[in-house]
């Protein structure tokens, strides 16, 4: 078994839905914090148990290069080594060789890039990115893509459409024929699951289970190639899609337009997953449009700029306004910073340069973030239809 | 009532008592975290709850720069605004004044210095220190002193320790005329303590309870100024007293001969607290010499830099050696950190720059320290001899 997707009620295009993954179950729509280098920046593992996060995002480029996914393989997977019980979904390591390396090659069969850790010299192939994250043991991966720049006209988005389609089934083929490699599912398997008294372990919550990969919807800003490129991808049967290539600096409506365009022609039986957004209301509207899994750097990043989200709107915790303001954060939050905390405590943490400020600061954020899906799928569920349950069950193809 | 402090038992030199202040009882021998800047650094206070920290140490040099002691005072004083409603100890501010300072000038009637964060001129004099302990409210202030510097002859640590007793009566003197301006002392006062229905809200754990003012131990490495010192001390009739002017660059041996020579000068019934020591096997040597209060940065800072103090030593957590070591950094340790991470973690979050890395070595350090305190408390407890039960409240004089 690789994922189960249970729909439990719709709300027009929204839906209210549970996610069953070898680490456990996450309610969707979902949003999920990015733990870039096996750490939700500042915030300690129980914190985050507390929050009730149930799946985070691991960055596949930086752990390749640090500390290394066979460091990673050895010490028993990504989970063991952050100490994370929950479900993971790794990106494919694109967007950061992407964004990140410095005199990158770009050729069909894969990328040349330099490290911007330390200079050092790296090959990411789509079979590559495959044997990191299967070393790495997440639940969910993700196809190895070329995330278009923005702007990128049509005939070079329809070039990276085509290269990111390509290594669409050349990740799924190496992901299908590797993917027991797992760390937990070598544990898990059978052969080894034979304790030293000789009782059979079938116990163990990974027995059978196995990572899933998912595909990811590319084409720029141009909603016919965003179709095409999701035309293909589900021909390759992916047991849930994600949509790249958004959030690169287009304008927002543009962001809306091209998921508008995209969601219809995805499964509806499967999750889809738009990457990389956004703010409160945003990742709120998409959900209502459709999406189940978003993430997003913003929450935990912002947070450590000062910038806190509230139900009132953005707060620049560092402005002078706040020095005396002995409010919560947040006064309708009941988060554990506004309970606890004043605005004024807050600022003079930022102030003082003071690390407990990005624990706090991202703590409330991320309780935020949180608060604003746990809304929207009580409303689905509050005020969609119910639906026959079923088990959307979506195995892979062999 | 100020303090009151009751030996339950001792064994030697060694006592087992309980603090009681304002805001809460301390069982000593105690460690004192230090928390310079309103913030043990990286720790949010509900996890010094859960390590079961009694009492911090505030800065006082620190505060009255940033955020300043007044904004501190309309905040409801220290504790509201940090959130921390267990006792807190503030230093006298002299210590950062001499060492953290620019072109600072010393006369008889106090330091003109200016600020290491912006230039800016001021001026602390024994009166003023008060007034900003005050201002902060906290449980116990200290007495503004000329800590001497190491090394220094005899007739300058003479010098130091005449200059440190004028400024003691002076503390004194201003200390028992302004104390009862302490904010949470101002708000439990019985003309305050009506409620709006015209309840009495004699309740208040606060009601009737005022700060204590503990005065200090100077007079170098030289045994007989020491005596001098302590002994023209207790004259002056303080709630308890530090010794203060150690761990300043002498050799261990030196330390432990001039904590050696004060200790049976000061009066067995009060506490006795020794300044910014020390290392674990440090702090528990002290604590069976009879001294029952310690603080330092030692295990905060050294948790920022990667040294973990562990049952099996110190171990610097940034070594290659931990790479792909799966054990917990103390495995005869029940604190959070090693019942769940590893040192191959610990030493990614170093490597990787993280914040969490802050987070997780000081946590680790000071369950380390106070489990080091706690043993020492259970020892005196197990092997000592039964104190009869008595109070030794130990009021100043009016």
């Amino acid at each position: 078994m690789s994922l189960q997707f249970q729909i439990h009620s719709t709300a027009g295009s929204a839906r209210r839905a549970t996610l069953a993954l070898p680490h456990g179950a996450v309610e969707t729509p979902v949003f999920m914090p990015v733990g870039t280098q096996a750490t939700v920046k500042a915030i300690p593992q129980h914190l985050l148990e507390e929050l009730d996060v149930r799946i985070l995002l691991g960055n596949t480029y930086h752990l390749y290069l640090r500390p290394g996914h066979e460091t990673i393989r050895r010490l028993g997977g990504l989970h063991r080594f952050m100490s994370w019980g929950r479900p993971i979904l790794t990106d494919s390591g694109g967007f950061q060789v992407f964004s990140l390396s410095d005199l990158r090659k770009v050729t069909d069969d894969g990328v040349a890039f330099r490290s911007h850790i330390d200079g050092s010299s790296h090959f990411f192939s789509p079979e590559h990115s495959m044997d990191v994250q299967i070393a790495l043991g997440s639940d969910i991966a993700m196809a190895f893509d070329e995330c278009t720049e923005y702007p990128a006209d049509r005939s070079r988005a329809r070039a990276s459409l085509d290269r990111t389609l390509a290594w669409a089934q050349r990740s799924r083929d190496h992901f299908e024929a590797h993917k027991h490699g797992a760390p937990w599912a070598q544990r898990a398997a059978p052969s080894v699951q034979r304790s030293e008294n000789g009782a059979d372990a079938s116990s163990d919550p990974l027995q059978g289970k196995i990572p899933s990969l998912f595909g990811i919807v590319q084409g720029g800003m141009f909603a016919d190639l965003r179709r095409e490129s999701a035309e293909r991808l589900v021909e390759m049967d992916f047991p849930g899609y994600a949509i790249g290539g958004l959030s690169v600096g287009e304008p927002r409506e543009l962001t809306r337009e091209m998921i508008a365009a995209t969601l219809p022609l995805l499964p509806a039986g499967k999750p889809r997953y738009v990457m990389g957004v956004g703010y409160p209301d945003e990742i709120a509207e998409y959900a209502r449009m459709g999406v189940d899994m978003m993430d997003c750097v913003l929450p935990t990043r912002a947070a450590r700029h000062g910038l806190l989200f509230t139900s009132e709107g953005r707060l620049n915790i560092k402005n002078r306004q706040y020095a005396e303001d002995h409010n919560p954060p947040d006064p309708a939050c009941n988060c554990l910073v506004c309970r606890r905390y004043t605005r004024a405590y807050l600022r003079h943490l930022m102030q003082a340069q003071e690390p407990l400020s990005a624990v706090l600061n991202t703590l409330h954020n991320l309780a935020f973030y949180l608060e604003t899906m746990r809304k929207v799928r009580n409303d689905v569920a509050a005020n969609g239809k119910p639906q026959q349950p079923h088990l959307a069950d979506a195995p892979m193809k062999r």
